[in-house]
């Protein structure tokens, strides 16, 4: 498994009361499926995973392979907090038919979270789990760096097939690139670095923002592979308002209400999520006003 | 409920296999009770409650009820990161017999994390649960800040009884107790900064510290509220390395190993976690040798 | 000399053109003089130091020697990013008169700024003044941290005498404190943590807010000497807001304009300083209406 | 004027009691001028400008101009913390025939360099200065931002030219990049992102790396302005180690260390600050090797 191109992390229905909507999810998976993303990742970030049960968790992970065609890759996210539990998760999501599982840093315990607690984590995990796995830093959002020495270590496993970079440190995921196996996969996570990750050599995205608009984000992948760099810069300029509303601006219940405005019904954030006001749908609908083909 | 005086979060026993260790709970919990603690906290950050699944924090709670004799103040962690499963955190803690929960705020979705997204979960929270709420801020640990402002619109709930304040920040703990309704208890998270937080007005302390040396952290409050600020300061300058060994130095682990060091034998801690180091153990020791009477 | 007490950084005026306006500083240093003030201190951050030029910056202490009578401290800054610089200003304000210097770190190196870096600094300072030297310490402003063991060496020097430590690190404070050499004093700088500061035993403060309302910070201060913590609290807590909008919230130009509400006119601030704003001064007036003896 | 290519701040000689060391300086300069850097700036963060008295750093200035040849750009470096002082740095600057001035942001008032100071500031500068202004963000190093919008506003004034951005933001880089007039340059100032910001469509950059190893650094300038950032990247790769031990690692010590390796005698460092310690020289001596044409 050698992990490129454009994959996006689904959203995960919520119905007006804040209960699993899978009938929704079902409804919304065929839009992504039509379009051109590489793949896609359940139970990421943008999939609350934080705020579901493991019960429910596996309820998605299920309903997605029933729906993505094998080939078609289906990426699950199973971090947890205990190596234990993250074991657990990744080889249920086995179970359920993802083809990998992408496994965030622990990080409460940030004045414990050494590179050395990194590898013991990975590793137990790698270890164990039937499928692969990919690393997954976001420090931004955890508060504790994966860093690029810890990273060459683990990409040495050969059940560790890659790592989801979300930050927008350009020389960071320049040593991640150079890590440099052929085996190893860089998956950036931040779409508005997504074209200078590409020029520092990353294989590829996985993005929020493709889920919304697929196209403009595939095709600034293919320019950028096609080393048409100063071609791919006015796509990722005009990509930008859109990525940062719906990241450090309004997050998931931003992405939620734009998904919403190209006629994809993602349902409600769960509590304490709260959905987007309407200064940010109203921000969203002119961001997008600009891509006529975004899920036309 | 007024919550006042001082109280230890006690850690969580795991076998050297990471399993949920419940025997050695058993056997080191009249240790503190026996000591002049106020009451106890279960499944708090340095119950490692973050490491456990849903049915182990409920064993954990039963064990410490059946043990802690009723008028001694048995408080519960319920903190989750979404509000439903926060609300049956304390439900079910509350059936096992807690007398108070005490609720991290959520934190994975920070830039969403706003004052009323805060109010909103513990306005839930709050009107659900059989129990008083207790508010918990931890802004090292969650790169989140439940705000003074906040804190007082949740002080007016009914049923929300105080707060749990870690920061070190004096001013906001300050605001916190200008708050000033008498039956609202803030109570200090960090031992590091105890001696300010009672000379600043806290009602007492939540303390790792205080599961190791409960004499000496009881007498600092009791000085205090004598109002005798410059006797209690020589007693802070005295716990300050050890405090700081058992928080920033070496977390969990060097609490679990410095309880070891005083008789008390607390486990192992879960991976990701890992043993304190040999290095700790000796900084813990030389720390510990100041305190003769630390649980003597 | 062992500085103990409360000191005003007092202002530098400049006229509408941004002219120093000397006139100003005579007319307006007695009212500081009359005050129950220990000392002042000429050339801090608040006297907009950084934007004087060397000769400038003589003709202000020179002009505050010839008003501030013998026997009443006067205190000049005379940081500078260059060693030779900082020996030279220690130099010449000895030379006018000045009766101690206050030596804020060099900062724009930050990542030389080591410990070993502060104390060949502040030894070649304090070898070559020919006036005591206080260290000072202002994280916020500088990105360095003058740390309390480095703190704790160049204390053994004959010719260093104290530090201002303007953070509100109560432990850092504690630490300072515990240095412990009666020759050394440790002086506040923030004065939202003034009462938590007193707890942990610091020798007084130098705060702008003593330039504002010297009497209630001079009887916050010796509450807090006499023991009576619990009394100080309330005082604390009725100048923590307008401690807040001249520090934090409108900086030295919220200074200038609360100082005018008072009745003591200090000009203007410098370019790139702007006045406070309409709304800073509505903010000032209100929170200094709490204070009837301001400077009446 | 319109600025494009590789720059390189260069270091201020200083000899071994800390006096300015004009000889070296002479000396020196020719290799430089040798290079094929498009042209050198003088007192910027790498020519310790901050440590320099104004009357020096005017002899720095004129003694560059008399030996830098017209036609070759020479930009001086003339940052202050008052507007006024800013502005006669300006002046004195361009009488003693620098091509254009390179001016940071003040920033030790933090909290009141708001947008609209920084506007006025410039403004200010721009109106007075008889020759073109570059902007000069160095957040790291200052703890202010310089945003993107007002740099659009300020890039419409005649007399400025450009900016230099040293931070690795490549979001706020390419928002620069946006502002899009042909007659405002943006080069980046952070040798460890510049692949990164070639990508990004900087017009240059200035480089302390390019004062060590300019061969190289041009030759990436020239790879990206010919499309081939694949072909590039190796070039970044091999450059990083460098760029970091004498940015963050080892700062302007480091890099006159490094140019002593190469054969250029920049003299010392002036204190605070203190020669490069041998594990650097060691470092760097490793780092150096894998460019045998350096400056041979």
């Amino acid at each position: 498994m050698h992990l490129t191109g454009v994959f996006a992390p689904l959203p995960t229905p919520f119905d007006e009361d804040g209960d699993l909507d899978l009938p929704r999810f079902r409804a919304a998976l065929p839009r992504w499926l039509a379009s051109p993303l590489t793949g896609v990742v359940v139970l990421g970030t943008n999939g609350e995973a934080g705020l579901l049960t493991d019960e429910e968790a596996e309820r998605v992970i299920g309903e997605a392979r029933a729906i993505v065609p094998a080939g078609r890759p289906l990426i699950a996210g199973t971090a947890r907090e205990s190596t234990r539990a993250a074991i657990q998760a990744a080889t249920r999501a086995a179970a359920l038919g993802a083809d990998a599982v992408l496994v965030r840093t622990p990080c409460f315990f940030k004045g414990q979270m050494t590179g050395a607690a990194f590898e013991r984590h990975y590793r137990a995990v790698a270890d164990a789990s039937p499928i692969p796995v990919l690393l997954y830093n976001f420090t931004a959002a955890t508060g504790v760096n994966l860093q690029p020495d810890t990273v060459r270590t683990l990409a040495a496993h050969p059940n560790i097939v890659g790592i989801k970079e979300s930050g927008s440190d350009i020389a960071q995921i320049a040593d991640l690139v150079a890590v440099g196996s052929p085996a190893f996969s860089v998956l950036a996570g931040s779409a508005s670095t997504f074209h200078a990750a590409l020029a520092a050599g990353v294989d590829g995205g996985i993005l929020a923002l493709a889920g919304l608009v697929p196209g403009p984000c595939v095709r600034l992948f293919e320019l950028a592979r096609a080393g048409r760099m100063d071609d791919a810069r006015p796509l990722q300029r005009q990509l930008l308002p859109l990525a940062r509303l719906i990241s450090t601006g309004y997050g998931v219940p931003g992405l939620k209400a734009a998904l919403r405005l190209v006629g994809i019904d993602a349902g409600w954030p769960r509590q304490p999520l709260a959905p987007a006001p309407d200064v940010a749908i109203e921000a969203l609908r002119q961001a997008l006003h600009t891509f006529e083909d975004a899920f036309a």
